[in-house]
């Protein structure tokens, strides 16, 4: 929330996908969707194509005063009024008047979330193809030591390191085809200032499949007050977290000394005792899992909206689902990291079950 | 968590679903993990048939003891160790060796678990059933009375009550389609003390899917340690109570003094106000669906397993999910009720702009 | 929820707590504020002598049917409107109009709860009180041996078990002291019905007042749609299982194969491996102590009561103090177990720097 | 979390208590720690009184380069190693031995913290006690007129705007003492590596007391793996942020069109409906409430430390309180505003029982 990073931003942040949630980002995307909804209406005899190729041009390089921005969105809660204005003004007559014509501002907020998740979605798929990845490597060159495996924090059985990280790599593989899968789907929001989308006249349905089809995103019917997609996708996000978490705890518990099953490369530095190597890394993978099961747990109380809309409800979700994605990104990085630069120690001679502490 | 209900039960409780996740339901599904696990190891030569009609034969009729069911419990951690040792000395010798032959615990608990959460399930799509063609109904009854829509709790534009309606009846069309596609997607759980399914021989594959197909769910490598179906589940759950949390929501605004937009049956009396009729069923709505959204969030916390299984994140499952699906339940029901005796006041004369307070 | 307990109530539940929480147990206490409110109001002239005492006399024995109360908890929200009615219908004429007089539900209900919490907070400082005891006896008898402690899950340094004890009994102590302040100061509710005791004339303080004394609580202005007090209890109560969740990861880790710091008597079964000892006590504390927090973060969403008083917030609140109350009454109960079985092992040799894992 | 703030910022955000969540002012802190901890160590003869001069105008002006201390950030999961040695190099020999002696990083980062904390209590007092101020000159104002107490979202019975108001005052009050008195009593943190005071001699205690008094903090015995403080400082923000949402919810419900009991100076702006003024700030306060409390839940796993102090504890703690403490900090102000310019409307006439809906 802050302009000036605080330090556990370094540890949990991630840059390029908070990039996607910066103001900025927004009022880009925001100005996309006015610039496509204009294109999309002229086919419909709704905008003269001179006025939407004025605010498609005119929207690629406005850029609001950004104090006047956070003003204006102190004051309406929204961005949308002062940006439309914005662009009015700069459009001017006579194309003005087909700026945002039919919409209602959580159409733009909407349809531009999808956009910037679409791009979030994006990386996120790349660095866990390249967790999976190192996974393959790992398995490969390492697969097949021996580990003692654990079940409620005892040693159990004896079994291969192959074995253990076909545990981590079966819910990734889920998780990668679910975003994929998700990142497929998004679908454009566009319904007018109370959903039903009689703002756009009895041409409705076919502008809004028109509008997703120029923005590359799917078509639904209004969802302003029905969040089953954002949920859909926070859901995503504290599932890969979790696993990560999962990963992370693993880790953390392997390279405790007296078990010593794990070696991390590169872990961090006591202030007062030179002998110790932190897991650093696994720690955070745990922080964030929990971080993001949490924020889960929170954004489902904005699902609540009041009637067509609710301010409140959509505050709160603007407040968690940047984390989300930020943290979760940040934890798919760091957990490849720790994937990359293990050494698994091969437990040394056969399983005595007789010494199995009693 | 307590023997005698305590007065909110009867509110938010549901006696139809609770039934699955009593002890009694509990035993009986992890008994038919049992029977069903030694008769699908028959064709494999690793049972002798005699010994599987043995198993299944006594496990239809076994009763433990509550109480030292209990005390077993609370010693193990998991009902399993005593029902198996219960079932081996029903069976007698010489069945008893083959009674969970290869399985552990969580092999039985969450197969078991996935029985009864079927069973849930199919409940839970027969009340939405109930719940959406109450819907279809008032929509034609009443579809086309004018209401006024309301965005960020202020009077936006008039529409019509099946425009409103519609609006809950899209998310509920797609929580249907989840369910039905989670339950038919089911996993056994099947791996052995490790999870790696050595216990069962080269077999292992094989015997898994042997035993899906007998017990009627879907085949799957062991996810002792990986929640994500638990949690996919606990969302459908959390969106389902939201999304009825939605409704009652409204329910409530539009059954204000001074809004007065539909008259609720049956409100509820008040001990000090005879004038007053409550809108219980829409608050209980609201509350249960800020509950399941919260658990969900915690349920959360239980994917972190440390190792190959968490006999803590296990435990908090159980904690969370079977109240989940019981309050979800009882909150289709009860928006079945208040959809079925609504009565909606259309708005009088056309709305007038000018009129809006400023 | 449910009337028949499942499994994991033998393994988190606590009968003597949630004895409290009954149908039975409410509706005793809120008969029991009926009976000292028309006591209270004798003396101020507005309840005569006799009906009073036959309003006590007859609370101390009605017991209502419960079915017909869950049908009218379900139809009322409340249970009050009901037990009035069979309240004053049993006590008669011309006593039947001095009952609940000025009063309204919340009033009852509230104040009701205030009495049972003050019982389940005996319970737990006796409890607490042994558990402290538990582990003075436990630092007199192997508190000098030495441990390694684990800071970040590395061996950090060595110090004796009196060290890492004091950092359990520290807070327990800071909490045990909590919980006799709030206990100390449980506050009366009256206000009737809008909260402004009007409804009690000129001397509601002085009845207020009256009425706290006689029950033995705090007095206090009405809180009808002011939580914080709920909140502080439930605060010290995740506070409680908090730190009783961080002693259970604590044995858990200590217990590990490998570190062996401790032994923990009476570990769970298991159904797969039989030289397995699993840490049931420990990893039930973790749960419960995720659980509270969780729960304490749910139940801040009903503080925001909707105008004077919401039925959806008290709703989600009573779903979620008494599992709160009652897994955490276990929480201190099993923690004793553990404390009081523990077997420490003390570290052999001198600690060496130098075999420090690098 | 990230550099360039997200539009939200604007909403939910404040800049006065991010700062004290900024990097630079941890750092700050942190040098502070360390220059007051050697100062305290000079009367014990642990410190030439030269050294601790030297430290102390160093730690003043020392200025760590950002991108380099948040690399070490990422490596260490803490920022002390880094910044004990920048300072030690800053300061030079003979004096660098005597920096951060004895101490641990938990100890500069929880005292650093306490420090920032006092700050930002001071302002959320000031803060709590403008609100109040004008909450009384609203009393004072329009205190007189009758408007309709609401429960459970139905019109109850008249009352007047200050019986309304006296229930926001009533808490607020209870949360400035308590404010007030967390702000009294925050400890210092000093416990050396695992927390027994053993790296300080036999004078542990006195140089602890010696440097809470430098500090202006309290003095407490070592604390590191016992939230409990901090849980408190969330747990008051939380009741303050809940107890704004609840005064935010009042507002929004008073302000809907057909309620009209308020009107809302400065509503904000529709971009598609010219004639609605939208509830912004009591949607932002409902927003801020519901977020607090989610993540206050969260908190509370970051109780459950491994053993002698958990990193990632930790790192979930830091992501966790600073969004506390600045979105309630907004939320105060924010309620200022709306309760600065509300102009209730009194009802008019009586309120005619028998008009009440049935």
């Amino acid at each position: 929330m802050v302009a000036e990073p605080p330090l556990v931003t370094a540890l949990c942040g991630d840059a390029e996908i908070s990039a996607h949630f910066s103001g900025d980002a927004e009022v880009a995307m925001i100005l996309r969707f006015e610039a496509e909804l204009a294109r999309a209406q002229v086919a419909f005899g709704l905008v003269p194509q001179a006025s939407a190729d004025r605010i498609a041009s005119v929207a690629e390089t406005l850029r609001p005063d950004p104090a006047e921005l956070g003003r204006a969105m102190a004051r309406d809660g929204v961005s949308v009024p002062h940006l439309v204005q914005e662009l009015r003004r700069a459009v001017g007559e006579p194309h003005a008047a087909f700026v945002h014509l039919g919409a209602t501002s959580q159409d733009a907020i909407d349809t531009g979330l999808m956009l910037r998740l679409r791009a979030v979605l994006d990386l996120l798929v790349v660095r866990l193809e390249r967790l999976m990845e190192e996974m393959g490597r790992l398995v490969r060159e390492q697969g097949s030591r021996t580990l003692m495996a654990q079940t409620r924090m005892q040693a159990a059985l004896p079994f291969t390191l192959a074995d253990k990280l076909a545990t981590w790599q079966r819910p990734l593989e889920k998780h990668a085809a679910r975003l994929s899968s998700l990142r497929a789907g998004l679908p454009v929001q566009l319904g007018g200032p109370i959903g039903t989308g009689e703002s756009f006249g009895d041409q409705y349905e076919d502008i809004r499949r028109a509008l997703a089809l120029r923005l590359g995103l799917g078509d639904a019917p209004s969802w302003q007050s029905d969040r089953t997609e954002i949920l859909d996708i926070a859901q995503a996000l504290a599932l890969l977290a979790g696993t990560t978490a999962k990963i992370g705890q693993d880790f953390a518990l392997m390279a405790q000394t007296g078990i010593n099953a794990v070696r991390l490369a590169g872990g961090g530095g006591s202030s007062a005792m030179a002998h110790k190597e932190n897991p650093v890394g696994a720690e955070v993978l745990v922080a964030i899992g929990r971080f993001n099961a949490g924020l889960l747990g929170l954004l489902g109380q904005s699902m609540i909206h009041e009637n067509e809309r609710s301010g409140a409800a959509w505050t709160l979700e603007w407040m968690l689902l940047p984390q989300m994605a930020e943290t979760t990104g940040r934890a798919i990085a760091v957990a490849e990291g720790l994937v990359s630069h293990a050494e698994f120690k091969a437990l040394r001679g056969a399983f005595d079950y007789a010494a199995c502490p009693k």
